[in-house]
């Protein structure tokens, strides 16, 4: 297992390398995140990229480093946008992120069904998790393993898993659900963290302690949503070692 | 007739228990007003959502409290999203804001369709209101009664009548206008506060004044709309009874 | 030719119309964009409409004073949308903006042809312009007067040629490319000056000008991509004559 420093330090590297490679991530997500998840993309370093049009969408995916699918506002050309997404993938990392499937049983099933895809990183929060297990009710680790992927249920702490690896990442701060897509920007950038670090479980755990402790900064100055959703940005664009290693709480 | 005073206390009563209860509001809206809307929303303790898929608005609309139908951007997917969320609304109270009737005869009309619907309220602008009556250029309270709905005609000042009672809300801020997605973001307020106020009237009222608070709160130190827009959300996050009391210009 | 100061007071003209006389600007954009965009061009004083609706799009197009042409998140509902919208436009101004064209050949082609439509401005990057002219690799003036149009190419330095005049505009920041639709807005400004100035290639140097001059502003105080998003629609805002002929580095 790994130090708590130690994963602070590799979360540090992992920013190091998205802000040095600048990682193309394609996003099929929802037009209510597309901007503040690109903002996010952009201010690690990652270039995000966002089309879903099935006659292009294939080229784009093509010239990606990482691929984040999230099934907010699920209309059908979103549904056939990832299929055409997955084809053009192949080994590239991908990141699903069933937003809101616990109000919508067929957007659970389509989340089921993608699993089964191979998916590097399922990042969710406790009701959609549940959701996603049904009645079978499995534990993250369980379903990580019976899976071969990493599973991240974020909330108030995030537990990340491999099934083999576990880890609670207890930063945040509670303004960071008061602003529409953080959840969705969290899913992107581990998907910009998995196309520089090939441990999809490191990439994860890098990914929530950046955003994590960089909420944690923003709260510091900002008090209420509307400020803090623009300083988490600025946090994030200017987080240091020094600052992840101060703050980083993984255990 | 309620005293402004006794307006005002409404108000700080409809916003606390929208931060109670949490209410779920599903919008119907345009793309460039969703984020907005949807930050608007959490900032006040609202929950939004936001999907307009066929295959699972109904589920989104039956697990909701209340129902925003926004026509800008006013495309075919979302003109059927509209007639299954009003199937699966039932009884909840729904908000229609006609956005830019005037400048499109076929939106026009189709808001006047919906007018049938039974709207609880129908908040929109001078203009809009124009185009919603025609050519007869009903006055609000004649079209509210009517309709037996509530009207709002917004802009400098607010005028919210139910045919039965109008007050003018006088609170805001010119810069309101120079920040996109505002009206339409003060209309999903209207439905969260209906969701939690069953006087479709009252619950208008106190949105609108709200709303018009924290905009002046926030040009107190905000000169320009792009700071502006994230510290109006800020204000109405903190809004107090105090200054709803002080500041509140009901009439 | 027009010297350095002599462009600086027109870019304040131009800003000063645009605040007087309210242009409205009609945007088929992406939906990662339309939001800043919208946000951008009612800062400088403009109107946004932003519907693809093919049965509205005549309509509003109709009313408006000017076109932008963005092909990001390029769907097959906004490439028919593009159709009826220049339909409509007739002899009014548009701009077309070919965001990431490089990465789609079937987008890139669909740009050239509309090239051929007669845009007032192209405004791009320089992949998107390379895209562009393909193999050929025109220079930007020779691109300009083969198909009669205002050819800016963005970057560092924006190059803004209309085949006769060529001028550098040398003003912005680096935390413009750090915030997502900044690209998208720039065009829409250009659209927008298109309106009250006729001579597209001062339009467009005005524009860019403008923009870039509020992008330095608001870089003095916001040094990171979260609040500078917010501050340069303050300063563009706010932006004065004598800020402008202060900073102005267009040569």
């Amino acid at each position: 297992m790994h130090a708590p420093v130690e994963l602070a330090d590799i979360a540090a590297d992992v920013l190091a390398r998205i802000r040095a490679r600048r990682p193309r991530v394609h996003c099929i997500t929802n037009t209510v995140a597309q901007q503040y998840t690109a903002n996010i993309l952009l201010a690690a370093g990652a270039v995000p990229s966002m089309t879903i049009a099935p006659d292009e969408i294939g080229a784009f995916v093509g010239g990606a480093d990482a691929l984040l699918v999230n099934l907010g506002t699920f209309d059908s050309e979103r549904k056939s946008a990832v299929g055409a997404a997955l084809a053009a993938a192949e080994s590239k990392p991908w990141v699903l992120d069933p937003v809101f499937i616990e109000r919508s049983p067929k957007r659970a099933q389509f989340a089921r069904d993608l699993v089964g895809r191979g998916p590097a990183v399922v990042r969710l929060n406790g009701a959609e998790f549940a959701a996603l297990t049904g009645a079978e009710a499995e534990p993250p680790d369980c379903f990580a393993r019976a899976h071969k992927t990493v599973v991240a249920v974020t909330g108030e702490n995030d537990v990340v898993t491999d099934g083999q690896r576990s880890v609670t990442v207890a930063n945040g701060d509670p303004l960071m659900s008061r602003v529409t897509g953080m959840g969705c920007a969290g899913s992107a950038l581990v998907a910009a963290a998995a196309a520089v670090e090939r441990d999809a479980w490191l990439a994860t755990v890098a990914a929530l302690t950046a955003l994590g402790v960089a909420g944690e900064v923003a709260a510091q100055s900002a008090a209420a949503p509307g400020r803090f959703a623009s300083w988490i940005i600025d946090a994030l664009f200017s987080l240091d070692r020094a600052t992840l290693r101060a703050r980083a709480k993984v255990s």
